[in-house]
């Protein structure tokens, strides 16, 4: 049984094939669509304060979805394309950081832990 | 039953709780941290050609495959939080991008469709 | 008699030459580059309030500084590579703005004006 | 004697001022606006191959024109609330790089070079 993101990336891969877009879809050009995308996103909120950026009102928030949607394709195209699965390379990075960022240490600061020893 | 997103959803956030990080994760914030984490992803790609971003050495790889982890936990994280479910945002996207270029007039091009009548 | 920024593109020209780098300074290759760039500026500010980007201790200010350095060396070898001068193109989108954002109308407002007719 | 950056970050401070802006021109919302602009620079170049890019048809290099202006717009007037000289820190980095790179060891390369000792 298929998951949610591989149903997405089936029907995006669709989606190219049938345009012959699958020349176009290469790892370098997918991140810069996705690169694009993302800052359209960032100029939703570039005015707003942090505080307004989570009371937002209908039609900014109509706005950032389609941006957060436009996002999701392009990162669940480039993931397919390369053959990496979005979900466990998460995973891999919230064990890496569950280390590196001791709950304790790091409570309600932000500065950045240095790397783990290999 | 939830699924893989909701489930990373859920950690992401406890990782934020235990750490008393949530006051930092406004979609400001992290709509910055992703394009930070998208950034470090385009420069891996920047002076390959197309043809070579599609074949990455082992090295390489591994490092695109864990900023493709940090993407996907700031873009999970930042749904969360605006309370966007992400699949069905990309799927109306693709229900739009699906009217707009019609397969046999894009066939083989990239050049922009105009905006859909309302 | 030359601008300060026509003798940082010839600078900057000439590092491309010696190390034979030319042919990957492509306007596609600089522009991920610089959007690499632009993405670790962001990353420093993330999780800083408004205010505080205005405050910056002196370690993020270096940092900060660099960041800049390195966004203004693609962004002019960028530039130069297109034939385009900066300072030109940000006044000309100046003369547009002046025009489009009445300031009177838009008097502490930062919502969006509709464009310009042709 | 001021350059044409000073006198393009005066017309930026004077237009932000007349429109009572000044309190929306953080550092942290102008790197926002700084990237979403370079985010609509990439997106033009994204379909193209490298070749094609270093020779755009007239309606593109217009467009990448124009976004190069407001990529150097917000680029100057961020640098001009931090108080920082955009051209001494790219010749900075620059020296930094001139160290990094030997243009022997790195000829027709682009891989990364070690930290410098410091």
């Amino acid at each position: 049984m298929s998951t949610e993101l591989e149903r997405l990336a089936a029907r995006l891969s669709e989606f190219a094939r049938v345009r012959d877009w699958e020349r176009f879809h290469t790892p370098k050009n997918l991140a810069m669509a996705l690169s694009g995308e993302v800052g359209e996103l960032v100029a939703e909120l570039q005015w707003l304060t942090p505080d307004e950026s989570g009371d937002l009102d209908p039609a900014t928030l109509a706005r950032v979805r389609a941006e957060l949607g436009d996002v999701t394709a392009y990162l669940v195209r480039l993931a397919d394309v390369l053959g990496v699965d979005l979900v466990a390379e998460a995973n891999t990075r919230l064990d890496v950081n569950d280390r590196r960022y001791d709950p304790e240490l790091y409570h309600g600061s932000m500065r950045k832990a240095p790397p783990l020893d290999p």
